[in-house]
């Protein structure tokens, strides 16, 4: 063991330190790639600990990888043969619900389910959520600013956030462990950690939001025909359900075509004629009428031809049903394997045009290209899947440079909700102008000046 | 006139410097305290312009002092002698509103008002709204990430800001003027310069969000005897109204009574008997349901005791009066004359114990101190008006220290909307530890070396 390890040891405690195959039989990014490179895994058990460590790598130039769930999806958590990693595995204690001030407070590194669970035990909501919540940790969404299915009701990660303390590059410890909504002193500095992705500090703490938990809950699949019927039945919903609407994900027919196929695994809630499907969902305060308006507002919008053909969820059986096709991702790795996948944002108005030049120009270069379109329409953000059957890394930045190229065009960002990571990094010029970066740089250095903190991602330094 | 204002003169045109009277007829406080002292009002007319401006302060180490509407409340826009003011006024173009993204562009020198009101010319809501939207600039709410009535539904200004182009202190032009929701690709500058106050960016132009207009609006004046009912009725009425509940403003008997008093300027819509008042308000998708749904949330927290009277309002008219009376700042000024106000958030169960604490301190050193407590209890915000007979700085500081002494021993926060400017510098530490505003010098210096934007506010460099 190095100095260094040994020095941080004495801190952490024998425990605290993985080396050998306890490292390299973790893997540290998603779809897994082989094992972590990382010359240790350290696993402080509190605050000070993190600070402590910090502190003495900061002296070293020791560079430091900070480690969550390992479920973000752009290499943000790779650590190298000569970095540390610093998981928060040991720190995820969950403190009590505040059910008045609706807030919580947590460690970082406690998993996003454990949150959710808990605020449901106080008959609360914790409305963030995504795929991989059993495993996703705090200080993970908060440092991807993760987004997930509830976003057009609650916001991201950003939204949810009152408090947070992070340690930064020199073992300095912020601690903004605030329980306010509105908080007006001075710089927002858990903006800088929101995000940034471990680049600007180690966030070992936070306090978060709660909301109602709803009351009741409507779901609906429906059909629609012509793409600009899109935004218009997205605003008819979002006007009539006032502040319900909670879900308006949508799928392009390719997706759900090749998800649903002959009805085998998901059934066939709706043909597979149609060019769109609409999952749509609500989340208000009284069962009753809220189901008779969800229930008015489709009939409204099939009176007047917005959508061709609805099918609403009887039960929560059959709403797990229906959210099932829109989150197979396995079986969307498995028909277009290898797959590539992309998560843009663009302008609700060019979504379009864009998904229409990018499989042109897919088709016109591999002749087997496959290309599935999905994702939160409501807020602006879709997913691409594209198969083109490899993964070789000239064919994928081929393909990267076709989804990026037509998408800078249209003033579109790379990365709606996952991140930049290391696999975005040499894209973010195709969202992010020269003085955008280099301000980045600017806080960057301020912050990090021996660029020990997660060095190499999102920047170049 | 001075070499550099006549370089300036040569970017800006003779109409875009103004001096001698036209510079000490204007107040740049409020309420006013007297003529601008700045050595000149600057008013570029393009980003460019103030990229070009800024540049040349710059190389001269010229202070710079950035004027919206000039309705902060913290002393933010005070110019000094030696500094430049620089305005947005002649900026103030909006962009056509994108009615299927809900979007709209606009230079940040235009007012408050006439964004709102060019979203709903296009059937859409801007739904920031404050007292002072007649002359508040876009660029002003943005810079003080202002608040205002409709936060609990909509959040503050932060929330509703998509894109933005700045001017760093070296002319450096930040465009980030992006329409989508959602957008990942590394640091989210926007945030740094939301609620900065002007000390680390000129903000130029934005892109804002826009949303649903709602089609139902619900008013009542509610009467609640008990603090802790407070947020029982809050909690209530959040679940039931689902994401509708769009004001929950309280206003504490002394509030109450001092603007209603005998009914002769705002009528008695409920007597003045009760601990507490709340102001509530829902906006939704449907008239007649969420109507039955307020009338009956209502009754149900009759029946249980939640709240013990009601007057609900039955036409446009009523509802204004009742917003008459939370908004009669000019009452409250006349009554508590001369006042002191304050703006605060702390956790909601501390806030009974805090008001009685700053009551009993201000009774027991003035005896005639009077002190009414009202604001956005939803968001955890309340203001105090004070009135001790005086305004000489020894007893503002008095009274100040008593305010924020009680709060810091509850960690609540010195400012929830109006910002620290120079009022609260002095403060700030009552709210942010050392460690955290060392990093907000950090920021500060890494982003403006020289210190000349909007100098001595919120910091002392």
């Amino acid at each position: 063991m190095i100095p260094l390890l040994e020095s941080i040891q004495e801190i952490v405690g024998p425990s605290g330190v993985l080396t050998g195959e306890d490292v390299s039989g973790r893997s540290d990014s998603w779809p897994p790639t082989g094992g972590c490179q990382a010359l240790a895994i350290v696993r402080p058990g509190s605050t000070n600990e993190v600070s402590a460590v910090l502190k003495l790598c900061h002296e070293h130039g020791q560079a430091v990888v900070t480690h969550g769930g390992l479920t973000g999806l752009v290499g943000g958590a790779k650590a190298g043969p000569g970095e540390i990693a610093l998981s928060l595995e040991r720190m995820n204690s969950i403190g009590t619900v505040d059910t008045v001030n609706r807030t919580i407070a947590v460690q970082a590194g406690v998993a996003l389910q454990a949150v959710q669970e808990t605020a449901e035990g106080a008959g609360l909501l914790f409305p963030l959520d995504l795929g991989a919540r059993g495993s996703a940790t705090i200080g993970g969404v908060i440092s991807t600013n993760a987004g997930g299915n509830g976003v057009i009701r609650y916001g991201m990660m950003r939204e949810q956030l009152l408090g947070v303390e992070a340690v930064l590059a020199d073992g300095t410890v912020i601690s903004s462990m605030k329980d306010v909504i509105k908080n007006n002193t001075g710089y927002d500095l858990k903006q800088l950690f929101t995000g940034s992705e471990g680049t600007l500090g180690i966030i070992t703490r936070a306090v978060l939001r709660l909301r109602s938990l709803p009351r009741s809950q409507n779901t609906a699949l429906v059909a629609i025909e012509k793409f600009e019927h899109l935004g218009q039945f997205l605003q008819a919903m979002d006007s009539v359900l006032g502040g319900t609407l909670s879900a308006f994900e949508v799928m392009w027919n390719d997706f759900y075509t090749l998800i649903v196929g002959n009805g085998e695994k998901h059934g066939l809630p709706l043909d597979t004629s149609h060019a769109f499907y609409v999952l749509l969902e609500s989340a208000g305060g009284d069962e009753e009428s809220d189901k008779a308006r969800f229930d008015a507002a489709l009939e409204e919008a099939l009176g007047n031809g917005l959508i061709v053909d609805a099918v609403i969820a009887q039960s929560k059986q059959q709403r797990n049903d229906l959210w099932g096709i829109r989150d197979d991702v396995e079986g969307l790795v498995e028909s277009l394997f290898p797959p590539l996948t992309f998560d843009i944002s663009l302008s609700i108005p060019q979504m379009d045009d864009y998904v229409e030049e990018v499989r042109r120009q897919l088709a016109s270069r591999w002749e087997n290209a496959r290309m599935v379109v999905f994702g939160h329409l409501g807020d602006g953000n879709i997913h691409l899947g594209i198969g083109v059957g490899s993964r070789e890394p000239a064919v994928v930045h081929a393909v990267e440079e076709i989804v990026y190229q037509a998408l800078e065009r249209r003033a579109g960002v790379i990365s709606a909700e996952h991140g930049i990571g290391l696999e975005k990094r040499s894209y973010l010029a195709h969202s992010r102008s020269p003085e955008e970066i280099a301000l980045m740089k600017t806080i960057k250095t301020a912050m990090d000046p021996k660029n020990i903190l997660n060095p190499g991602k999102i920047l170049e330094i």
